[in-house]
């Protein structure tokens, strides 16, 4: 174990020069994060599709409960329960537009982990960063539990527990837990915890703060005791479904699915739960007494709960919905957390849009009606009407409003326009679109993964670290 | 799946190649050696430990079922259920004693097989070829179920079920089924079925020739029905009871196996079985009812059921002991089939040598006297004593002689001297005489084994092959 030690006290080191300014030291968080037999306990394990090119290396890293998809590389770095899922990576010989240019891709891109530690996160999307569009790397950083590490590519970064960096370049920042950024880049800064963040150019700004005694009943964070509150609480009531999944090798489930869906093996399926067609439903998902309509889909760390999707929805990745009825292309943002009950059910309108890092916690029955925008900590009607404003007026906003602890800047039908096309994109590249022949996405290739488990020496000096392994299609 | 069908034809056409001598067409064996479902229906698996150097490269190549433990390369081969076992391979900077020469290793030995189709094989030990030590190479072979590969350098053979090849370098041979060859280099031979056949220089020769009617009951094979008799019939009646340790990641024993004791998960252990200390089970042993005395070890497709062995005891590769007792110090070699039974119990005395693929399959009780050696096929008492010799009295021969279907040729003593030498040796690599500090083997090296588990392509034309793999210990 003594070189695993050597890795931790190294990473800590990097993230501390990164993060200087800030006075940082990371040492308490990470030698906090996992107890060391946490190392040895978990198998990791990588998927081989013939959809996606596949080239992993594995170099001097602890990968324990870690999943890997496509083309990543991962050195010197503790990656622990966390997802890395290259199925959107840029292939050569396509065109991206990036930045407002056209950028041509003369080689795969390539997920790029070096000196970094990160605890159950999530790392999927492309580097949306048109400097350097074939490698998406993540440099000297922490993410703490159910961070987001989507489409950004990170230098230098302490991520809390539930944060999100969406589409975003990020030097030397210190994101607060369940913080949601998507500014395109940002460096130097300290993100609040519970601030939701996003701004486009001059085209439009996007901030709400979330009261921080509120939050702190939902999510907090201290070196010592790790993540606590009401979100992690829920997770981890459902912690032991997980086990019996992951401790066969091939896990087969009785019931049919779609030929057109994809239900991840490594997913959880309880009792009352009803699939449609081209549906995806992705590693560590979890549902119980859900029904996904056509075309709905379920990222890592979803759950859905005694509720129903009633087609083409996004669930994005760790969005969870308890209790609740989503209409037709209505949509839940990253680490959303909706939660209705059997005496105050939610009902969320077609078209919706719930933003990224909402906490919707009923105290009554709660409608919101369709074509609306929700955001921040909604318990009650009166909290509702503070943070929602239907797509109609928010579009006919041009100069800015404020509304409860929301600041937009800018022109809302961009905002909404913008959305709304993101929107069909995730329903496209999902495949929710699929019509038998043409529109396939993940729904579709996701399916027939075969998934090859990797252990860590047991014992000796290397103990907790994996072997060097390059896996690549070859030249056959 | 175009490509592996390629590869089949590729190593056909290599096989035959080698052995046109023979007028031979191995693509009725290649072809009907298994079902293409096959080809995916079963994991790979290889082992990470810190005892033993790791250095595995799998390229173009079809693993399904296999097992590989340190430095193994396999190239445009398959490999279906074959365990590859490098725990012995002679590292850097030890000097080995082989064809009377002193052999310094500048470099790790690595096992590497190439163009070659091996099913159900079991590959161990290292190259005792003198001329090219750092490689243990198997090049342009085709094996068919349960044939050992140990100690020998081959390049194009064809192996029949139940072959052994033992210490001897093969070039161009069609070795029969159930022969055994230990000779230290053979070429351009038909060995005939059931041969066992020692020779070693001109120091003396031992050889026995199964009659080939019989033979055809336990053993037979031909192309279009594969391996058929009561040999197969045997194992196959249980071969479910492994089904059940391969579906699981990580295999729990409610037992609790000695601390000198290597017990590996992938064995079946049912009721009534006992294990002492200093014990190997190794991957794909089956113990039922089975009590294993201090320093007994069951190698790969070893059979211990019903049965009692009372300490150092070396099972070897493939040996099978049912309804029977075992001396202590009493040895059985490579695909030896002792089938006792309850009326009809096998009785073995200590430091008795059973030879390699000898059957016993008894119609009566039969006692075999301690320090004797047994042979060939034995049914009842007469058989018995045409095919044993006391070690004194062959110790006593030394111009030859000729008993039933054995001729014997040179030295009686050096004969005994040597298997007793090689017997010692193989204990000694085993762990058996482990004193809790010092002569530590396999028993106690092959504890803490992690185990990596790999998959091929399931859809795409690269269908049932595996991606290409380079998996060592790194730098860290």
């Amino acid at each position: 174990m003594r070189q695993l030690k050597q890795l931790m006290e190294e990473i800590t080191r990097r993230v501390d020069t990164n993060l200087r300014e800030f006075d940082m030291d990371s040492s308490n968080y990470i030698r906090s994060a996992l107890p060391m037999s946490h190392f040895m306990r978990f198998y990791a394990f990588y998927g081989i599709t013939s959809n996606h090119p596949i080239d992993f290396h594995f170099g001097r890293s602890s990968l324990a409960g870690s999943y890997f998809l496509s083309r990543c590389h991962v050195n010197s770095s503790i990656l622990h329960k966390t997802d890395v899922r290259g199925d959107e990576l840029k292939r050569r010989g396509q065109v991206f537009h990036l930045g407002g240019r056209e950028i041509l891709m003369h080689q795969d891109e390539c997920i790029r982990v070096q000196h970094s530690f990160l605890v159950k996160t999530l790392v999927h999307s492309y580097n949306h960063d048109p400097e350097f569009p074939e490698f998406y790397s993540i440099v000297n950083t922490f993410a703490a539990p159910y961070a987001n590490i989507h489409g950004s590519a990170i230098r230098g970064c302490l991520l809390g527990p539930f944060a999100t960096l969406d589409l975003t370049t990020v030097h030397d920042c210190m994101i607060g837990p369940f913080a949601y950024v998507q500014t395109g880049q940002i460096s130097h800064t300290a993100v609040e915890p519970g601030s939701v963040w996003i701004e486009h150019g001059s085209d439009f700004r996007f901030h709400y703060q979330f009261p921080k005694d509120a939050l702190q009943e939902y999510v907090r964070y201290d070196a010592k005791r790790g993540v606590q509150g009401r979100l992690v609480a829920f997770i981890r009531q459902r912690k032991r479904h997980f086990q019996e999944i992951f401790d066969v090798v091939h896990f087969n489930r009785s019931d049919n699915t779609h030929r057109s869906t994809a239900l991840n093996r490594y997913a959880v399926v309880r009792g009352g739960t009803r699939i449609s067609e081209n549906v995806l439903v992705a590693q560590r998902a979890y549902l119980e007494n859900a029904d996904l309509g056509k075309g709905a889909n379920a990222q890592e760390n979803c759950y859905i709960v005694d509720s129903c999707l009633q087609g083409f929805n996004v669930m994005a990745h760790g969005a969870k919905i308890i209790h609740a009825r989503l209409g037709e292309k209505g949509f839940v943002g990253f680490n959303a957390f909706l939660r209705g009950s059997p005496q105050a059910p939610l009902d969320i309108g077609h078209h919706s849009i719930v933003m990224p890092h909402t906490i919707i916690d009923t105290e009554t029955a709660l409608q919101i009606p369709p074509e609306h925008l929700v955001w921040g900590l909604i318990r009650n009607p009166q909290e509702l009407a503070e943070n929602s404003i239907s797509l109609e007026k928010l579009s006919q906003h041009n100069q800015g409003f404020r509304q409860g602890r929301l600041v937009f800047d800018g022109s809302g039908k961009t905002f909404v326009e913008q959305f709304q096309k993101r929107i069909e994109h995730i329903l496209l590249d999902n495949g929710a679109y699929f019509d038998g022949r043409q529109k396939r996405g993940h729904a579709q290739q996701g399916q027939n993964i075969a998934f090859n488990i990797i252990q860590p020496y047991t014992t000796g000096p290397r103990r907790g670290l994996f072997p060097t392994m390059n896996i690549h299609e070859g030249t056959g």
